[in-house]
């Protein structure tokens, strides 16, 4: 029998540790959970025979590494930064990792080690990164196989809220972590290619120009990802025209969101206390001029940026002009403050379900006629556990498990992650039998 | 004899190193200079029979080190990364240190060994910081020790161009570090308190909230500097209402500028790399919307962000509109770019004279009244090797180190910053003997 180490069973976990239990017996393996929280890992694996929950230690690595060394196969659901420390240990051991996190400089410096252990680190197979690459990667391949040329590539994913749950003016709930949602956009500069010329967009422009997209006839809007050039040499794309990456939301999201980067109030560089029992509507006031002091704080916005009716109403349903209440914790950077308030207000609640919508758009060249290929998804969850973004990180994963541990592996050694068809074409059709149906349209655009 | 070593004889060293040169006769000191360019350090030097030039290795510390321990005092201009390094080896030879720079966590760490040396490492001891801290420092000192209460303090400073040399509409030359320059205003969030709040401004905010300021005659505007809450402590201001310290450019230069950063051309965080002799409009291109591409640039820039006549004159003039010429390293981050732009366009030419202007205000209250007191100065370079940056970063330098090794010294040991009368008492009237004066005026305002 067969081992499986997950390490990490918060909330993106779901879905993975259940698929892996389910498909324990057919498979052959033993399912070992942990996480700090004890708890957690035992609630994930909810008794099931096949399943073992264990406590990671918050402060050594002892009983992690002897379990890494224990397993066949090692599931990384930790913190980004703490992946490279558990593939030097896999490494060592011979044992094989996944993870679903983007592939960190540090990590590809491990891609030697790997290939001399024989062992593959495959990183970036979850939803995005992962089912977009490999959705991706096969149009772009089929094209080419085609006899066609890539002009342009886009490609916009987001974590969103069914629409029988949502329930309030943003149109928007967490189903991910709500750090990265605060700080979405404002890592740094995005860069991508538009029309043939290489375009910057700073973070406090990235939510102004949009791009429209229409899914089942529901208007989102996308705005760029940091670096989109990277993908030029990542997808074989070199030469292409327009290449952007992104993130989509529901119309009206990003005008609203932006009004909060203009203002400053999801900043995170600065450690700041304010006065105990201090109201929403004076803080906000922190990031408004003092020659706004005697309008309300509605008016001083519209003073102060150009805002909206609609995006004010946005930002009181949140709380932020209220008297009577204010932040629970009166210090802290301004990004943790707001973290705190929308981790209340866009609750998923018991019931809610979250869904998952990408679209990749390809424009291509073949026999003098230019194209216009789009293909989509779009997931719904099965509740507030079970959501889609559980669904669409641990499915890729689980499925590249099973391929690994029982059906030949993919034929890769050293540090990776799935850009090609040795991932793309045992993975997708399998991900269509769980749920995960592309969809595509073509049509003549010259 | 006494030895004084400064290390570095970049461009805000000439007046330093030419001061102490003029009083090492009757100080009876020797002057040793070291740079990593000896021609530079010689040309410093320029055969004075007490001076001696040296150069300082970039792979090693060991003649540095060897100088230092040698010295009786040492004038760290090396880059601020640096200076912690230098005060290391001056402590454990017993040898003080004088740097222009802000004080560093680091450095402030050394405050106990410091003391246990009986060495006087003394920071902030330049322009801004420097004359700033003493200047503001003995008016709020009159004003308590008067019966006066702080409510409000503000300080601005800006490294200008003489009225007579300016001859761009940008109305500003170079004075200092170019870099710097470049990336101003966008290291991070403004704090600062205004009327009785706490306020925050993002980077993309700090050009549009201006402070008006007229200087005999001229109106300048300011915008606030990184941290000014940190003051409070600093210039012991705890409960005053309005607390902000900032720079100051000439009207109409911070407009423009910040067009600069909204559009993302100063950014610092992202490499790219354009095609090959790609022309300054192509380049500005960059940040601008595709939809754009049929307008002329300069109507491109008013399509995208607010500008205005006088702000598209100005880019036009720095050549940003150039379809004949372009970058001449089409590489690196939008703000290396810039820099090399500006480094060409701002030149301050031989005999092109600077100029530095410095503005304090105070509000206080004494019995029952609420006075306004100003306090500012204005200094023009001599030529463009001994500018006013250059005078009023160096001789605040000199006089100290003059105090420390011939008049007896401060009185203090440990890591300092001059903001106490033990430094402003000797040393600002021996400024205003060198032209550094300051005007004072005050009036009733309520």
């Amino acid at each position: 029998m067969k081992s499986i180490l997950v390490l990490g069973a918060g909330r993106s976990c779901s879905t993975l540790i259940k698929h892996l239990l389910e498909r324990s017996e057919d498979c052959d393996w033993k399912v070992v959970v942990g996480d700090i929280d004890l708890a957690i890992a035992r609630q994930k694996i909810a008794n099931h025979p096949m399943g073992e929950a264990f406590k990671l230690s918050s402060t050594d690595n002892i009983e992690r590494d002897k379990r890494i060394c224990e397993s066949d196969l090692v599931m990384s659901m930790v913190p980004p930064f703490l992946h490279v420390s558990v593939a030097k240990v896999a490494i060592a051991a011979g044992v094989s990792v996944i993870t679903p996190s983007y592939l960190s400089p540090e990590m590809e410096a491990l891609d030697e080690s790997a290939k001399k252990a024989g062992v593959l680190v495959l990183n970036e197979i979850g939803l995005d990164p992962g089912i977009d690459h490999m959705s991706a990667m096969q149009i772009i391949d089929e094209i080419k196989a085609d006899g066609g040329k890539m002009i342009g590539f886009e490609s916009y994913c987001g974590g969103l809220v069914a629409t029988e749950s949502d329930n309030n003016p943003w149109h928007y709930k967490i189903s991910w972590n709500p750090r990265n949602i605060v700080l979405a956009g404002q890592g740094g500069s995005a860069t991508f290619k538009d029309n043939g010329r290489i375009k910057l967009e700073p973070p406090h422009r990235v939510f102004r120009r949009l791009r429209p997209v229409d899914i089942d006839g529901c208007l989102y809007k996308g705005y760029p990802n940091r670096d989109s050039l990277a993908y030029e040499k990542t997808y074989n794309l070199e030469g292409v025209k327009t290449l952007i990456r992104g993130t989509l939301r529901v119309d009206g999201f990003c005008r609203s969101w932006d009004i909060l980067v203009q203002l400053g109030m999801v900043r995170d560089d600065v450690h700041l206390v304010w006065d105990e029992g201090i109201s929403w509507s004076e803080w906000t006031r922190s990031f408004l001029p003092a020659s706004t002091a005697s309008m309300t704080v509605s008016e001083a916005i519209n003073s102060t940026v150009v805002s909206d009716h609609e995006t004010n109403k946005r930002l009181e349903w949140l709380g932020l002009f209220d008297i009577e209440t204010g932040p629970s914790k009166a210090s802290g950077s301004p990004a943790q403050i707001i973290e705190a308030l929308l981790i209340d207000k866009w609750v998923l609640d018991e019931g809610d379900r979250d869904m998952v919508v990408m679209w990749h758009r390809f424009e291509y060249e073949k026999d003098g006629k230019r194209y216009e290929k789009t293909s989509q998804f779009a997931l719904e969850g099965t509740d507030s556990v079970y959501t889609a973004m559980s669904d669409t990180v641990g499915l890729p994963m689980a499925l590249a498990a099973e391929h690994m541990l029982v059906e030949g592996g993919f034929g890769r050694v050293g540090v990776d992650i799935p850009v090609s068809s040795v991932y793309y074409q045992p993975l997708l059709p399998k991900l269509k039998e769980l749920g995960i149906v592309f969809k595509e349209s073509l049509r003549t655009i010259s």
